[in-house]
């Protein structure tokens, strides 16, 4: 039902959007790492979960400087990108080819965060949110990062173990 | 059942993923450029429906010069993206809020289609699959020149319209 809701209504449902999201990509980020074979990408994933509590938390100080309760609202779009990562664990054997499929699917993880945060900063901004706006850069950065730091895993490394393996 | 498959296995997984992808954000941008209110966001959802025919277009030829038919694959996660664009128009009437409601939507599409294009393109040239590196590097520079101009209609019309709706 279409209702007189305003842009505050809409930012609040992305960030409960993206509070489910990282939620889930904490419990995804152990499981996606011990599946991997290749240190660096092991290590990434961790470090990456260690960032992810972290930023978890940003969102619980994000919603408080809104006068909000952090409750999540189930996101389609990460469940999807998640569940496509254990498809491609379930098919592919551990090893050089099934590492780059797992870090594939980090970055494209990445890639909706980074989307996601774009956004709610945009608005945070608009809507004179400064407090949120400043703690959601603050992980807009740790994500870019991040997706740069797996990039460079792949491009140096993990691809070219792939196509040795599979020639 | 995890099996000794390669990378051009997983290269090809991948494309049937945006190929599915893709033929459903055809399906979903005439829908959203509908719900849209403003003027320029209507036409850039519009433009990037063409576009989009062209990007199966070039699928279609990448999957030639693999040797395979084009097919598509169900992709969990743009079905996610385009469902959370759904609920927007759903819960929000038509107007500024709305718009920047189904503009933050079509740039997560566009995040995730280069996430997937990304991995693709450098599998592609790792694997020497010269002609499909090339074909979806044309369709990544589109998607990029998509977000870009989705992101200037945010930021110099649509989100101050949409708190000026608010207050």
């Amino acid at each position: 039902m279409a209702t007189t809701k305003g842009i505050d209504a809409l930012l609040l449902e992305f960030m409960q959007d993206v509070y489910y999201a990282e939620r889930q990509i904490l419990k995804a980020l152990p499981k996606m790492a011990k599946a991997a074979q290749n240190e660096q990408l092991k290590q990434a994933l961790m470090h990456h979960r260690e960032e992810t509590e972290g930023q978890v938390e940003r969102l619980q100080k994000a919603f408080e400087a809104m006068g909000k309760r952090a409750r999540g609202q189930t996101c389609e779009a990460i469940n999807g990108i998640i569940e496509e990562g254990e498809q491609v664990v379930e098919e592919f054997e551990a090893g050089p080819v099934r590492d780059a499929g797992i870090l594939a699917n980090a970055q494209a993880v990445e890639h909706y965060e980074m989307a996601r945060y774009g956004t709610i900063i945009a608005w945070a901004e608009a809507c004179g949110q400064k407090e949120v706006g400043k703690l959601m850069d603050e992980t807009m950065q740790e994500e870019k990062k991040a997706d740069s730091l797996l990039n460079s895993i792949a491009m140096k490394e993990i691809n070219q173990q792939a196509v040795k393996k599979a020639a």
